[in-house]
């Protein structure tokens, strides 16, 4: 969940994933404070991770596929990773 | 990365991600350290990783798959996850 620099995302990972979680965040008209808190992830930190600002865990893909009610590797692979 | 309680990895994510890289590393006869190597990982943070001990961000899971020559979706497939 650390601050990354952008040059240590050699793929843009991270903007990537966070687009995919925006785009089904969206398709399922929910803003991204519920969605944070039905994840039960920080606000603040939902943000980061949609923007590609944070080293997403693992355990945080899972709160946020469980959410958007899809599977983790949905996320990627909507994502291209 | 951070240390996990088993309580929090509600799906056991972790552990099936784990084993899911471990599978892949040793289909391609390669040694927990070379890989560790490969991927740019700390040796003992990617032990833990593949027992399911560590919360893998996922740029470190980005640098295993590169590492393996496969795609993260493919291991969060592999992992059922």
């Amino acid at each position: 969940m650390a601050r990354i620099s952008a040059e240590s995302d050699t793929y843009g990972a991270l903007p990537r994933l966070g687009a995919a979680v925006r785009a089904r965040r969206k398709a399922m008209v929910l803003s991204q404070e519920a969605m944070a808190d039905a994840a039960g992830i920080d606000r603040s930190h939902m943000g980061k991770i949609e923007r590609g600002e944070r080293n997403v865990t693992l355990l945080n893909v899972m709160r946020i596929a469980a959410a958007l009610g899809c599977k983790p590797s949905d996320l990627l692979l909507d994502a291209d990773l």
